[in-house]
Parts: structure tokens; C-alpha cells; sequence
């Protein structure tokens, strides 16, 4: 669902899509084929309408728990449920350098993530980031000696490095600044992977998750996880050529995957 | 494939993908089964590869230019060849305010195309753009009397356009500055959709190729066209609230296209 | 859309995805902004379900042809118009190995499609079938001799084609048995690719085309295209086995195509 | 990966997905930047293919037990491995009503999976299938009251699902038939589901757990879910028309789901 918010002819998209899991007693729909009690989806899809345009306007964690708390307010048979929602972000079209309050053009696939989990007495809010693909085209691991260096695989990983980057992580109160916190954790996401003089991406991800701990004090647990896409140098010797380490040609295995969870 | 353009601590990744398309006289391949004359894809996997690390470094349209030359005079029983390439942006990291030489994002899912077709005697140049996403959330025609307002997705038009654009620009020339062209083309296209005070999606178009053809002279024609994604005002009269264009829903259907082409 | 043929206990789902593509005299919508005349999104919607409701129980080129006719009969303005109209099969459920009447499992991305193009005077009708994915695990050319084998990919070939094959002919008459014919030329299709021993994927289509031309007097021209999906033998030497054609790797490219259009 | 299983000249592809899953005492990769005792990536797809042409010739899940007892074996530092195989299942061809030994056509997008989990000692083996799409065009429940039926989606639920089903089952041991079990599971699915006289989507999914575990005393336990596809009939109002369940339009959201796990 998309979301405009109108401040004068200041409007903001908020891109929306929202999921709910619940846990309840609802054995006997399963076993006796009674729907009283059910969560009828009409109603359900209802709610999350008035509550993203009532509580939709800003960060969707907030969103989030005020839809955790419509839900197990309105639906007494659910004893557990979780919010997940998904947000694409939109840029703000200038004109002539001007920014236009009106227009916007879509963004990258990145996307902003949230899942809040509540059973009335106990909150957990969960944010991350995903789809976000970068690349390195030097500086990851120093050069193998050209005696190890029969794969041209693992040789081409330290000269390109292409990789989709997921996020989660997990705040340990629901009453933070989640706006400016999600954006610290980003910058430091792609500043250490543009920056960082690796030696793997086992250690980039560790360099990340230790600086997003320093950075948030709120925040108990990160999890980072590459999914490396893999691509190998161009053989050019029947045309006559060498290679060095210009033209790449994806491949469609092996996707290596990486995944750390570091706690606080 | 991924060019990657080294210029000391500078790099430039080129991420294109190519096709090519022959007509020629291949009678014998097909009606005999003779295999003698065909232009095997390895051999021509190599002079693609080779073409791309020889000219793919800069914009599009000189590498497909270079790429028909070569295919032409490397199979003589080609007649005509049309060379097609799609680039993918990066865009540049930066750390701490400052552009990183070597780590980069993948941009939106806009992409920049050309279509290269020579014969060896005639050659044309066709750019393009493709899968730019654009919304506007105010300013789309006057707001139509209460009384004609019943199908509500004609009057959420107005209020509400969420669509892709894409183009294709006819070059009178092979020999132009095709990458200061190409921005140009794209900054009428952004401006003009964000700030063109229009009564209709079909109005806009027009007014986007006039911008172009009198920004352009070396383009002769301009086919400019609109996928239009249906949304619709959220219901919230079941939650007793009005939604003053506030809260849209996504439909499947029916998804608009209007296309136009402007020749000088 | 989905229209449910409901004849008794026997049901038939038939899942249709239609677009509509005009021309006509609107220029003043595009260089005025004037919208009397324009063809209003909605009220060509509601067109197109009731012409599906009426229309819509059978083949998808009878339906076609209807669409056209409702459509120049009920916009003035549009003097040209062409239905284009795919169709996803479903198959019928079993059970105890008797065909149900109201129950269905989804099929393979396999479409039938359709696009009927009218002026009011002439009519012109062209059926296809789109994403009929097959493979041959041998019998694809002679094998070569060992010292012409040096690229893998082009021996390779010989031993494994996996393969997309798309048709589209081109009716001489709006008034033919469409379904038998269409399944006449699938079976076409089908028996030649598994039963011909070719000499190439080129030679294969010909033969094709000529079966399909010589069985349905009234197709006047068929084009058939086949994109083929790149695979090489994995290379086993390092885990000290040999390889004879048993394991195969999907590749990114090249991806080859080759079309062939023969007229009767 | 694709593995031919050759017996004379009847062929038998075997269309493979593998991903593995470790755990073990890598922390020194993660902090210290050291590489050894990383399972290298090319290594790892090296012993993937080897066991793919020794082991993967039949069901996937004594393939996928094989590769956990090599990858064990081979990788000292891994402690725990998980390998996830998913299978695409591909046709055999006919010509003139006679199966074809080595002509085969791609099925639907359903697939086999399983996944195997070890730590040298105690090993677990979930099989399941995957998106398998059904419909169903009567017989969902109880036709509702005229008075509750304001909705149009509930009220459709009924004379109308589509939906794609996922089956995960565990196996209380790794030394059974597993052929034969995932074929008797999918075809208690798909008969239960055509044939239930059903008030509710849980009801189905309970009942259909219900026949599995009857019939396999070695599956410990069952999870199914529902995707359902959301669809309401089309209002054919303004075009004059009645629309008794004739046709349907799908729809973005809701999307349902509904999952049920049974243990014995």
C-alpha cells in the first residue's frame, strides 16, 4: 500500500507492505472445520488499512507496534502475533536543482525492514536492511602467489567482489530514536565495506557488526549476511589478449553466502 | 559481463550485457543442415568479449558501433547486424562525504540501452532509456466535479500516478556526443514529468518530446512510453474513517500504456 | 482474469491475461490536453469483462476476434485496433484416477497466445505458443573429432540441448478450427524436436516449419525461435574422475537464439 | 546442475539445487581475518560435482546424505552441516503415443526438496514439495447468508481457490523408501484437496496432515501451508450483466496464508 503523507505541498511516500503471523487457539477450525474465532481477512486487512493511515506516516517501527497492539487488541483469541513490514524507499525529483515537493522517483531494490513481535506483555523489535548490493573492484585479500593460483575462482574474488548485503538487528528496548539509528547502522554497513582493508568478507562483516555496537548502545545483536555473486575473469588468450583484471563475466555457481551473528 | 575501467585509483565498472541479432545468408544451415558459414557462438562469445575490453570503456553507442564493424568484418556471409547493449548504473560509495575510487552500489532498475543496426554501408543509432519509475502525487488534470466521480480510479488518476517511463531516441548521425545527449534526454524527461502542469499522461509525452527535439537537433525522432500502475484510494469507511487521498492500494489491473512518437 | 465454464459438475477454468492496443485520431489529447474521445481506462475495462463473460468460454482466438469487433463497435475514434490475449493452461486433479470436475493443479509456463489486429475491414489473426522449455540428451549432430574439441561448449552442445521454443503463425482465415489446429502444431513441434536427428538447432526448425505448413493449409507463415540455455560438462579432473557427459553446468551465457519464418 | 543418468538409450535427467550450510570454530576467520580451515569455495563446489555424478543419480535425499558424510569427512573444522537440494522435474517427450528415452519437456514450477542435517553422529532428513498450485471452483465451505455476504472476497473464498501449497515432512529415520513416501504424500494433497468436502482452508490442511501420518509411520511430522491467491468476481454491473461466478478478477492483497503443523 502506499501511504502520502501531506504536509502542505510537501507530500512523502511511505511504499508499505505489510505481513501479520499469528499464534492463537484455533484448533478447532483445524480439526473441526469451526470458524468462529478465525481472523476473517477482510477484517484483518481492514485494521492494517486504518492503522497505516492513522500511525503509517512515520518510521515503520513505530508503525509496527501500534499495529502489534490494534491486533491483539481486536482479535482477543490471538496470543501471539508478529508485524513484518517492508518499506521501498523513494528519492525526491529536482527540478532545475530545486527539489519538488510533488515527485519522486523510485529507488534501488534496498529495502527497509521491520518485524515486531508482541503477546501483550513482552515487545521485541527487530529492524534490518536488505537487498543492498555493492561491489569492490580491489583491496579485498592480498594478491595469492601465482603458484596457488590455479582456481582463477578464488584468485578473481580478490579483484571483484560483487555481493548482496542483508542486515537484521535487534533493539533491546521498543522506545528509541529508530529513524536515525537505522541510518547509523547503514552508513556503517557501506563505509566499512568501501573502506576496509580486508582480507576476507568473514572479517568485513565482523568490522561491521563491531562498529554498529560501538555505535548504538540500544542495540543487542546483529546478524550480516553477503550473499557473493560470483564472477570470473574473461579468458581473451584466443583473441589474443591478456586480461588483466578488466572484463568479468558473471557466472551462475558457485553463490557463496556468508552470515555472522554478533551480540552484545 | 562487468568492464571494469582502470584509471590509477579510479575505477569505473561497466556493467552491459549484449545481443546481437544477424540476417545473412545462412538458406544452407537450415534447409540442408550445412553448418559451413554459420557463426559459431563461441567464436563470436570471444569477439563480443574481445570488443568490450578493447571499446567497452566508455559510453554505449561507440562500443556498439565498434562491436557491428567488427562482426561485420569478421564474418563476410553477415549482411546486416543489429548490435543491442543494456547498462546497468553503478553508482560511486562514498565515505566520511568523500567519493571511494573502487566501492560502489547498484543503482535503480533503470537501465541505458542503445540498438546499433548496420548493413556495412548504413549504419543507425537508436539510445535509449528504460524502467525509470516515476510517481506524482499531486497535479495530474483538474479535479472533476463530484458528480462524474464515481469509478474512483479515474479521479485517483489524478491524485495519484505511479508509472514507468521509458524512450528510444533516433540519432540523425552516428557521430554525436551520445553521453551529454543521453543526460540531457533523461533531465527533460525527470523535469518535465515533475513540474509540467498536465491534464492528461498523453499531454505530458508531448511535452516531454518537444523538450527533447528542440534541446537535441541530431535527434530525429522520439517515442516516449508510459506504463501506468492502477492504484486506488484505500475503503476506511468500514473503520469510520474518511482517506482523503491519503492511503492508495495496489490493483492488478487495468494497467495503462500510452505511448507516443514525435518526429521532427 | 479467470472465467469459470460452468457446465453442470464439470467445470473449466480459463485463465486469460488480455491487452488492447489502438490507433486512432487523438492527437488533440496529446499536443492540447483534450480528453474528449480518449478511450477512458475504466470503461474499456468493463468492456473487456463482459466480452470475457460472453465470449471468453472457449479458444482465445474466437474471443479475440469478438474483442475487436466490441471495441471498434463501441469507440469511434479508434480505427485500428489489436487484441493480444495469453492463456495459462490449468490441468484437471485425479483422484483414485478419475478425473475431478471442480478441482485443478496450475501448469507449465507454457502459454498459448493470440493477437487478432482489425481495421473493421480487415482482420488478421496470429496464434503462438511461448515458454515451451524442452531438452535432448543426445542425437544433436554427429560428434566431432577430438582435435576440433578444444572449446567444451560447442562439443557440449552435441550432447545436451536444453531449450525455450516460442511459435507464431499467421492465419490465412478467421474462420479455421483454431483448437485442433493449434494442437496439431504443438504436436508438431514436440514429435520433430524429439524424434528428428539433427544436424543443428537451425536444420531442426526448418524441419519443423515444413511439417506444420504442409499439415494446416490455412497457416500462411510460421516463425519459430529458440533460445538455448548454455550448459558445459563440469570438469571433474580434480576429484580424479572422469566426466562422460553425465553432469552438466548451467552457464550465464552466451545464450544463443535462432529464429526461422518460412512462408508457404 | 543437470545430471543425466544414462542406461542405454533410455536418459534420465536429474535437474539439481544444491546449497550446504555449515557451522564449526571459524572465529579466527571473523576477527583475526585468518583464512585457514575456511572451507574454500571452490573446493567445496569441486566436492559438490563429485558427488553429484556418484551419488545423484536417484532421490535427492540419499544424495543429500552422501554429500553430509563427504562434506564431514572432508572439512575437519565443520562441525554441523545442513545441505538443502531442490529438484525440478522434467517430462519424458512422446512421439506418436511411444515415450521418448531422450527427449524430454520442462514441468511445472513445483519442486521436490529435501534437507539433511548432520553433526557426524545424529542426522536429520525433512523432505517436502514446493509450490504446487491448485484451484478449486466449488466446494470451499458453506455458501453464507445473502444478509452476511457484504464483503464479495469472503463470499468468493467459497466458489473460488486458488492457492499454492508447501508440504515439509520429518523422517523419524534416514533408512526408508523415500521415492514411494513422497509420492503416496503428494498424491494424499492433491486428492484431499480436490476431494474434501471442506469448510475451511485449515480444515483441508488438517485433514490432509491427518491421511500422511496414517499412512507413513516413519514421518514423525508434517507442516503444511497455503498461499492463497486473492480473487473477487468481476462486477459487470455497468455492462448490463449478471456475474454469477463466471469471473474473476485477481487482486494484490490480501495475500492469505495459513500453515499447520501435525506431529504424531
Amino acid at each position: 500500500m502506499l501511504r502520502i503523507v501531506r504536509r502542505g505541498d510537501r507530500h512523502d511516500p511511505r511504499d508499505l507492505t505489510v505481513r501479520s503471523v499469528f499464534e492463537g487457539d484455533f484448533a478447532a477450525a483445524f480439526t473441526e472445520g469451526r470458524s468462529e474465532g478465525l481472523v476473517p481477512g477482510e477484517t484483518l486487512k481492514n485494521l492494517v488499512h486504518a492503522s497505516a493511515r492513522h500511525d503509517g506516516s512515520g518510521e515503520i517501527e513505530p508503525f509496527g507496534l501500534a499495529l502489534c497492539e490494534r491486533i491483539l487488541g481486536g482479535f482477543p483469541r490471538i496470543t501471539r502475533v508478529r508485524v513484518e513490514i517492508v518499506e521501498q524507499p523513494w528519492g525526491r525529483l529536482e527540478v532545475g536543482g530545486k527539489a519538488q515537493g510533488q515527485a519522486f522517483a523510485a529507488g534501488t531494490p534496498e529495502r527497509r525492514t521491520t518485524a515486531v513481535t508482541s503477546n501483550g506483555q513482552q515487545t521485541a523489535v527487530v529492524s534490518g536492511l536488505d537487498q543492498l548490493t555493492v561491489m569492490r573492484t580491489s583491496g579485498f585479500g592480498p594478491r595469492r602467489r601465482r603458484d596457488e593460483d590455479d582456481t582463477g575462482l578464488q584468485d578473481g574474488l580478490q579483484r571483484l567482489l560483487v555481493a548482496t548485503i542483508a542486515a537484521k538487528w535487534t533493539y533491546s528496548s521498543s522506545d528509541v530514536t529508530f529513524g536515525p539509528y537505522r541510518q547509523g547502522v547503514r552508513t556503517a554497513i557501506l563505509e566499512t565495506f568501501a573502506a576496509h582493508a580486508s582480507r576476507s568478507v568473514q572479517f568485513t562483516l565482523y568490522a561491521i557488526a563491531d562498529v554498529v555496537l560501538g555505535l548504538v548502545p540500544e542495540i543487542a545483536q546483529i546478524t550480516l549476511s553477503v550473499h557473493e555473486r560470483p564472477y570470473r575473469p574473461a579468458d581473451l588468450f584466443s583473441a589474443g589478449m591478456e586480461n588483466p583484471d578488466d572484463l568479468f563475466l558473471a557466472l551462475e555457481e558457485p553463490v557463496g553466502e556468508v552470515e555472522v551473528t554478533v551480540e552484545r
